[in-house]
């Protein structure tokens, strides 16, 4: 088989490539994307690529029962194996929701559980990519001090973790007074350098992009585009766990749409190396109706991106106005059929509820994701019989205070339809009788 | 092969024996536990078994690749598949910590995530099994109406998810104004029917032991064996995962004890099958000091059970002064020439954090096995050269207000040695420059 090699190379000129080696997130001002040479991975066929696949999601090497690294050729195909940083990440439950499904009369339908995971979110699958590439670039004489982003929530938590377990310093860059500390204490815990600066996000962002014009700082942000190599696996992940088949839809919450742009890039591999044929699954985009430029733009035919300022959402990671993947999830959204729903803070949080009373413990992004389902059934857009996987993007254990605030029934513009009460009564055997008696029948 | 069958039996004699179809808890007061014969387990080679369990680990079935399930034979063998209950528990990622090992001379030290997982902790290893099996006599025309159990922790949150998962009602019994919303917010949102009495924990207990007299009502606490076959997986993967060998030394948290039985008894059965041979890996139980009759028991030799009133700990999960499983215990640390291990609320802190500058993201139970483990190669019981496998038994997300309080200093009884400082810093390049040339150099 020949070398397999992928190079960076911007998403508006093919001829416009970098080596991964190069410390670079862009090509004057172009989004940059991994780009893997069709031809050396087209020597082995798609049965013996779904024959590695599977032998290696049963082994017991740590590296090669990654869900991310199993897949290392489609991946990054030039690390050597020993400079791989894993945590245990992907091989996340796909798990069935059959009340779901009934209630919506799908044939199917399927949660992605990617928070179930090292750090608590999907942002593992793409940071072990990112820091073990440069843990391979500072093992072959890179001189790289640091990693480095802007981040106050699963990113820096998975950088921070990632970096702890390579030795590399990390720097987490944060808006002083806007950020608590629960925030935050994944990366305080893993050791990170914890930088707050007096002024807002933005303000961080500038510092950060700043700083790491000096190339021994590694911009760990999502402009980063090896992140996207791991995220990718999410969908080649999910079409293995159906037996090499797709869903009629993939369902996914988004905010700067890395996460849509992977998810679609995983799928395009699939199609083109022969592993998938035949129709194509649907693209559902997910958005808080507090930051839905995604929306707009599908509502406009596609249109070009009006940026947004992102009004408060208990989505709090999918609230950007200005997504840096905007073009990405354009490209994905025209391959496969997508379209694009906006979901208010009262149903994505009913949503979530609804989800967890199945045994789920739903973040609010994808209550998020779990609305716009509801949504699209009820339009038609989705239809009866079809089968659907729906992207969960985090553990629910990151948002206690969505949890409790909607139970108390404390959540601002949400009515907490399904809010399940504490009941308080007296420690006989009686009065516990009698309340049974009430709730059981 | 001949049909494989379990049974309970009561541990101190082995013909006081129940099906596991009966609903009982105890035999005249004996603890029960469920008992494999093994000439029919038997039947088949440790190789075949070994290849069995290889192959399902890759599986892309669900109750196939479960940790718990896909060791079906040997956990609850009479069970139909399709009653099983899976959140796809198991497979928890068996990371080392090489700087650990490096630090206490040891040859290697890898840490067992059992919080990785569907509710965040290893409780979910024993609720697939007591869920599934009352879902099977259910399913079978038993009367049952509910599961129950009185917790304000882990157990109850993988009972209400388990149930929800399957449909069944779950019932969960509270000390009133002892517990906040957040320690119980993941079975409310789960549906269960949480019932907060006036009483404390004592009066809880006695109520749900009460109400299970009814049959109907189904006990779901410690003192019920089915949990245990689930969690005694926990040392058969762990041995898989390591090429079907065991560590010099498995270092686990013990509070009720159960979960110390269960890692015996899961090499108990790799032992008496062939899978393993030799020398016998040891067991280190680690004790908060705050609640460590195991600990005093055995200083004085494996005495008798002197039951503490247990004073409060960080490690709250494991603050149980008189453990249900203590006799199961003693015959473990007999068996596995085992030792037990107090560890202060300052050391316990310390280990937690230290652990957690290596990539991980420890709950302070973990805290509690780690600290045990630096004593106990300070001591030389565990010598040089040594391997470790440290049971983590939790996810620290569970755990946010000891990881702050921790790195803010305000633990009481705590010097948070490696407490990790936010900065405030100026939002200027040249501000930036300093602080980092001032810590990266």
């Amino acid at each position: 088989m020949s070398q397999l090699r992928a190079h960076f190379r911007a998403i508006d000129n093919a001829s416009a490539t970098h080596d991964l080696e190069e410390v670079v997130y862009d090509h004057e001002g172009s989004l940059l994307e991994v780009f893997h040479p069709l031809a050396p991975l087209r020597e082995r066929s798609a049965q013996d690529w779904k024959d590695l696949f599977g032998q290696r999601a049963g082994s017991m090497d740590l590296v090669e029962r990654s869900g991310v690294w199993g897949k290392l050729e489609w991946v990054l195909p030039q690390i050597p194996r020993e400079h791989v940083v894993t945590l245990g990440e992907g091989w996340n439950p796909l798990l069935p929701a059959p009340r779901t499904a009934a209630r919506l009369g799908l044939s199917d339908v399927r949660l992605k559980l990617c928070g179930t995971t090292h750090t608590g979110s999907f942002k593992d699958l793409g940071m072990t990519v990112l820091v073990s590439w440069v843990n391979h670039l500072v093992c072959t004489g890179a001189k790289i001090r640091a990693v480095a982003c802007a981040s106050t929530g699963d990113t820096s938590a998975a950088l921070a973790a990632y970096a702890a377990a390579a030795g590399l310093p990390a720097i987490v860059f944060l808006p002083a007074d806007k950020v608590s500390l629960a925030q935050l204490i994944q990366p305080v815990a893993n050791g990170a350098h914890v930088l707050a600066l007096d002024t807002d996000f933005d303000g961080c962002m500038k510092v950060v992009q700043e700083l790491t014009q000096d190339k021994s700082i590694y911009l760990a942000n999502s402009k980063n585009s090896l992140r996207i190599e791991g995220q990718k696996t999410v969908s080649i992940e999910t079409v293995q766990q159906l037996g090499w088949t797709a869903p009629d839809w993939f369902v996914i919450p988004g905010g700067n749409l890395g996460n849509v742009s992977a998810l679609a890039k995983g799928l395009d591999l699939m199609y083109d190396l022969g592993l998938l044929s035949g129709k194509r699954p649907r693209i559902a985009v997910a958005q808080a109706a507090a930051a839905d430029p995604l929306v707009k733009s599908f509502e406009k035919g596609l249109a070009p991106l009006e940026a947004q300022t992102a009004r408060t959402t208990l989505a709090s990671a999918i609230r950007i106005g200005n997504p840096v993947s905007f073009p990405k999830a354009i490209d994905a959204l025209k391959r496969y059929e997508g379209v694009a729903e906006s979901v208010s803070e009262d149903a994505l949080s009913d949503a979530a509820a609804r989800g967890d009373l199945e045994g789920f413990y739903h973040c609010p992004h994808t209550g998020v994701a779990l609305g716009a389902l509801e949504q699209l059934v009820a339009k038609g857009t989705i239809r009866s019989g079809e089968s659907v996987v729906v992207i969960s993007t985090a553990h629910g254990l990151k948002f206690s205070e969505f949890k409790t605030g909607y139970h108390e029934g404390k959540l601002a513009g949400v009515e907490s339809r399904l809010a399940n009460r504490v009941a308080r009564i007296a420690p006989t055997y009686a009065a516990v009788q009698d309340e049974l008696k009430r709730r059981l029948g």
